[in-house]
Parts: C-alpha cells; sequence; structure tokens
C-alpha cells in the first residue's frame, strides 16, 4: 500500500509558503489507518516494548493505537498545565523561544522500554526532549517511531543514539 | 476489571473545589487500557459503524484505537485553525463564553454511521456540538461512548435523541 497517496498536500498552512502533511485523508481511510499501525506493530512485536509513549495532539492519535497492537500501557506527555498530578519537564527550542513538555513522574518505571510513536519528525527538537524526558525517569528509549519525516530538515541527526522508523519520507 | 480502582482522583485540579478524575494512570496501565477499549469494541462489533470520531485532545487517545479495533477509519474534530483544509465549524457554550469546534468538510460522507468516542462525559455541551456537525455532514450518528460520566452533571439529557455507553459512573 502507498501511504503517499493517501496523504493530502495543502499549500500555504499554517502560513504562507509552507506545504502541509494532512494526514487526516490517511486517517479516515480503514486500510490506510490499518496499515500505519500494523506497520508500528510489526517493526517492534519480537522487541521489548513495555509501554507506548505520544505527544500531544496529533501524537496521541497513533501512539495509544500501537500501544493497543502491542498489548502496552500508553503514556502521554502532554504542553504544560494540562496533566494534573506531578510532573517532569523539559523545554526545547522552537525556531523564535521555547516549548515545555510535561510527564507525569510516575508514568515510567525505572527500567521501562518505552516506544515514541508521533505523526511527524520535523527539526526533531520534540522528540528529542521527550527521549530526554523518558530517560530523566529512568527509562530506556526502545526505539521512535514516526508516520512521515520530512528529510530535509534532518531532524535525525538529533537522534543519532536511538531506532528510527518513518514510515513516509518527504 | 474495576476501572474505577484504576482512574486516580486528583483534588483541586484544574482549581480549587474540583476533583479531578485522572485517566492516565489506567492509561498506562495495559489490562485497564486494554478492557476500555474491548469493552466499546464488543459493544459495537454487531453494530454498523463506518467511522470512529474522537475530539482532540483527550477523545484522541481512545478514539483512533477503537477505531483501529473496530477496523474502521477515525475522524478527528479539532479546535479552530488546526485542520488545514475546508471545514465545518460549530459554537457551543461554555459556562462562561463559548467555545467552537472544526471538523473536515471531507470527513464524512453522507450516509455514514459514525461513532463518537470521548473521555469524559461532564456538562454534555462538546458531544453535542459534535453530534450537529456530523449530521450537519450527512452522517448518522451510531452512538456515543465515554470512558467516564459524571451523572451529577446531566450530560446524558442533552443527548436523549442517542444511545449513551459509558464505562464508568461518578
Amino acid at each position: 500500500m502507498n501511504l503517499k497517496n493517501l496523504i493530502r498536500e495543502v499549500p500555504d498552512f499554517p502560513k504562507p509558503g509552507i506545504l502541509f502533511y494532512d494526514v487526516t485523508t490517511l486517517l479516515k481511510d480503514k486500510d490506510g489507518f490499518g496499515t500505519v499501525i500494523d506497520t508500528f506493530e510489526e517493526h517492534y512485536s519480537e522487541k521489548r516494548v513495555d509501554v507506548v509513549l505520544g505527544i500531544e495532539a496529533r501524537g496521541f492519535i497513533f501512539a495509544p493505537t500501537v500501544a493497543y497492537a502491542l498489548g502496552t500501557g500508553f503514556v502521554p506527555v502532554r504542553k504544560p498545565k494540562k496533566l494534573p498530578w506531578k510532573v517532569e519537564a523539559m523545554e526545547y527550542q522552537l525556531e523564535y523561544g521555547t516549548d515545555r513538555l510535561e510527564i507525569h513522574k510516575d508514568a515510567i518505571k525505572p527500567g521501562q522500554h518505552v516506544l515514541i510513536i508521533d505523526d511527524v519528525l520535523a527539526t526533531g527538537g520534540t522528540a528529542e526532549a521527550v527521549t530526554k524526558l523518558v530517560e530523566k525517569l529512568g527509562g530506556t528509549v526502545a526505539g521512535l517511531g514516526f508516520v512521515l519525516e520530512l528529510d530535509f530538515l534532518k531532524g535525525r541527526e538529533k537522534l543519532t543514539n536511538y531506532q528510527i522508523q518513518s514510515l513516509v519520507h518527504y
């Protein structure tokens, strides 16, 4: 199945000059969505994964489904002040300024192997921050899986210590 | 399995006097998370569901997983200006002021049966707005499923035309 055919290209979103890859057309296609989840599941079915981690908001669409397919639990990483209990936080650089992500302190037990699933690997700033959060809690990053990767942004160079799987490349 | 035992009660979040039901402790438990998804799946496995709809952000955790378990596609409803293509929008009342939800105009085909899955049924304002969006696009609401329902807020009274399934009641 050619997943690229199911991804809609929207010019000038969110601002002029940016070509946005819209996965909603893939998500509503049961075979496309099923193929995405099954491909991640097959890649990790023989590896140790104790829990799957996803990042608000679009990462929440894919990561819990992979967790279910693998038979593991799911851990959310959220924007500031959304998680109700004690959190660890990590700041990371944006093009202009910084952003901050949070995880519950009891989300990962020391020694657990954590698979990180997100929709897009772009500059890699978010993914790098999340690997640090996992390690701060004593977890091991089992790998990172992305539905699509924007190769020209070279996010992979920030993640050289980790196994990366991307299903579609631009 | 008693799902209530896996839901953490956090007092005074997001503000003093509010008791928050934290499902992250349920999500990280593979048996708890699996039971939630399987219970929705079993309830709808013999009914017609063409697509499952979820609402940003916490609804994205459960709805796509139910879609995968049922073998259907997934449709996101998002906050304003997040969806890149042409949208239908619906405003709804909050305690103070209004909020707005958007769906892609091509997310649902006329005649499709749409299952709405969300984490919490509270006042029902969001759920009611989403049923209107589904019907505006020519879809039929197959039912609404919630992980937990706050009975004392009587959200169900806004949704009397629909089948509602809630797994945990407070």
